[in-house]
């Protein structure tokens, strides 16, 4: 039997990723954001949604550019600290000791630490509430050797991504392989 | 050094959501997405991208109402399955005997046998490419109370949801706990 929990942002998992964007005077910034996700397959496309008040969206307004920096789970605190403190304040790059690399497609910052990257250009724009949802076409994904499997494609047992618990504030890592997309179904 | 891989739908994590609509004679079907995520937190909302080719689609355009149902780990096979037939032809609730339950606030069924479900109303529909993105008001979440832990919220290591590698077509299950979010990053 299910108990009623009322409408919540309750729903798992959601992603731990560092969305990349130039300030007014081209200072790089980093923000986590946990609303965001693929959402076209052609043309590539990601969904991010940011609140207005934050430096990261008037940054994305001004350019109309972001990238969107996958953590491993060894960059967990760098990741809570750019969601807990504004770019309007701190030079957050300089705080957590990485390295704003310049985006070979957009005019966006990416950090060069982490192990996977995309370069994003804004397609659309769409105000929802108290978060307006950027969609970038993803124009690069660029992503270090050292987490490429055998496919050439990002190996996500290297990459080892960050998984959000929203309203439980919790953090982990992914766990054991329980099967391949697309063919584990016909044993059904 | 970063190899560039091209403009692809390559980040992780993705989720494995289960999309409840009713067809035109109030079928219910059940249909995997990956192109999903929370986009707002006021009012609560999800975004939820499909191709206009399949079955859910026309449901959702129809009746303007959808749940999300998160699988645990257990029903990764059912899961995949979800993703991989039409509702046009098959029955699916009833090939992977599991069984749908009318929402109480929407006009769309719910997977009684996993464990968090979200009832959403549409309230922006955005056409992006292949995918169209469906904005769904969350109205509800329900969650079974062997999932809830000591907050009163589903605990993540109780729901156990799959974690969805794009491209590569991995699923995995969650992993050891990082840390607290809005916490941990103050040690940095």
């Amino acid at each position: 039997m299910k108990k009623s929990l009322g409408p919540r942002t309750l729903a798992f998992p959601a992603p731990v990723w560092v969305v990349g964007t130039y300030g007014p005077e081209g200072q790089p910034n980093a923000m986590t954001a946990a609303w965001a996700s693929i959402c076209c397959s052609s043309p590539p496309c990601v969904a991010v949604s940011l609140r207005k008040a934050t430096y990261s969206y008037g940054n994305i307004v001004a350019r109309q550019a972001f990238t969107l920096n996958i953590p491993s789970e060894e960059h967990v605190k760098a990741a809570d600290y750019f969601g807990m403190v504004t770019g309007k304040e701190v030079n957050k790059f300089a705080a957590a000791r990485l390295t704003p690399v310049a985006a070979t497609h957009v005019d966006a910052p990416f950090v060069a630490e982490f192990p996977v990257v995309l370069e994003c250009k804004v397609i659309h724009t769409l105000e929802i509430g108290l978060h307006t949802q950027f969609i970038g076409k993803i124009l690069d994904v660029k992503a270090e050797a050292a987490v490429l499997g055998e496919s050439g494609f990002p190996d996500i047992e290297k990459v080892r991504p960050i998984i959000f618990g929203p309203e439980i504030r919790t953090y982990h890592g992914i766990g054991k392989y329980l099967g391949l997309a697309f063919s584990i179904g016909k044993d059904l």
